[in-house]
């Protein structure tokens, strides 16, 4: 079990308007999460210890170990030091693949980007999600942001983590998961997605933090044809969300925002020209 | 050679006041850096394409396959499709030891923390800088993290993208590297100080990121007692911070700062009690 807490409360020597003065603030726990698949270490990465079992699930469709809910047999978390290793039983021939694709992953390790060790692994093709048909009106782009603000008690606790939430329109977010990670706050949102039940074709990707392309991957993986963003996108991202059909949305805040790709997925009032 | 750009222009729509209309954007780009050591890929990250020389460098010193700038015989960056593979060849004992350890990295690869494959690599000890002797007045906190926002030709243009500066009392900021990556802007920065003849322990780490436990690693490793964050902190890179005997001062930001660890390396007007 994971009785390792979410956040901490630290003390502090605070300087505000040339008073310098002692305080405390809470700050968020950061832990190494390992993954393991039958048995065997797979990844570490730090993180939020919390909402484990969606991390999971969300870190093995991400990673392309599993396709579905159905393939993932158990899930178990463990404490392990100051750190959790989580233990993933894998349907029995997904297991089989793993372990002939570890046999070929001998050799030098890869960083940063799940083992992978070429250019050519780390631009890996997007699942194309041109055909999904989801219309989002200008106000709906400005609620799923909004309300993914307003959806984050860790990070209104801490102030310090990132969010991902999923959009339904006509349900509005039905699911937000947060994490000192960004990418692992996309693994737990896809996880907790799919594990509802829900498709993510069904619904919108809103997250709180930057673009760069490993988020765009992971969106499409999940199926979902839109990406909203609070924060700004790389250029790779946009080109890989532009030749997987993704809508991609950035810089939203209130009622404002831009759009780099697929524009047609908005329905916007009018469209003025370039002065 | 190098001749990826480092900035795209992106077109989009723009909804500002409730006004649609289309425009562009300068976004920063992000490329798969490749690595090789000895002519083997050893890890692959995605970053911008500038001071790869320097990147290299910080990278082969934070990742422990060199101490210092002599052990590093060549680098040469190769364009390889859409990304770059930097081409390091280290002082021959230095690629023995790293085919060395090459073979024991067989097996399940790691995750995020190039390579790492357990709980106890990922809380790798961290140096000990407690017997580094700095002292920063609270207009030098100020001023080194002003400087650095004020320093960045890539975030000007973009405004989406991390810094990574090295801070010199009476000298001021003598580095400044950025990324749109947080780990890769300290791994360049790293890189460009050892590169230019100083050394870690001469100045303080000032970054514009949040600080989690590898920031405070890679500035341990530089050398650096001191890691100013214009962010907030996770609670494990304070104790982190807090055992190695390391500085750590977050939300930087105008006048105002707040010290986690180590506050004796900073000299200030007057600590008030908390009311």
């Amino acid at each position: 079990m994971n009785s390792i807490k979410t956040t901490a409360s630290a003390s502090e020597i605070i300087r505000r308007n040339g008073v310098v003065r002692a305080g405390t603030r809470m700050v968020p726990e950061e832990v190494p999460i390992a993954f393991s698949y039958g048995g065997s270490s797979h990844a570490v990465m730090m993180g939020t210890p919390a909402d484990l079992e969606d991390f999971a699930t969300g870190f093995s469709l991400t990673e392309g170990l599993i396709t579905s809910m159905a393939e993932i047999e158990a899930i178990e978390v463990l404490q392990e030091g100051d750190g959790l290793d989580v233990q993933v039983t894998l349907a029995e021939d997904k297991e089989d693949a793993l372990r002939a694709r570890r046999r070929h992953m001998a050799g030098p390790v890869g960083c940063g980007l799940c083992g992978i060790e070429s250019i050519e692994q780390a631009m890996r093709p997007v699942p194309d999600v041109s055909g999904v048909e989801i219309v989002l009106s200008a106000a709906e782009i400005s609620e799923a942001s909004n309300a993914l603000n307003s959806a984050q008690p860790l990070h209104a606790e801490t102030r310090a983590v990132h969010g991902a939430g999923f959009f339904i329109p006509g349900e509005g977010l039905i699911a937000v998961r947060e994490d000192v990670g960004r990418h692992n706050a996309l693994d737990k949102l896809a996880g907790a997605v799919i594990r509802s039940g829900r498709k993510g074709r069904e619904g919108v990707v809103v997250v709180t933090s930057r673009i760069s392309v490993e988020m765009v991957q992971k969106a499409a993986i999940l199926g979902s044809p839109m990406l909203i963003a609070i924060s700004a996108p790389t250029a790779l991202a946009i080109r890989t969300a532009e030749a997987a059909g993704m809508t991609l949305v950035a810089l939203s805040r209130g009622e404002d925002f831009e759009v780099f790709t697929h524009a047609s997925r908005i329905r916007m009032e009018t469209v003025a020209d370039v002065a």
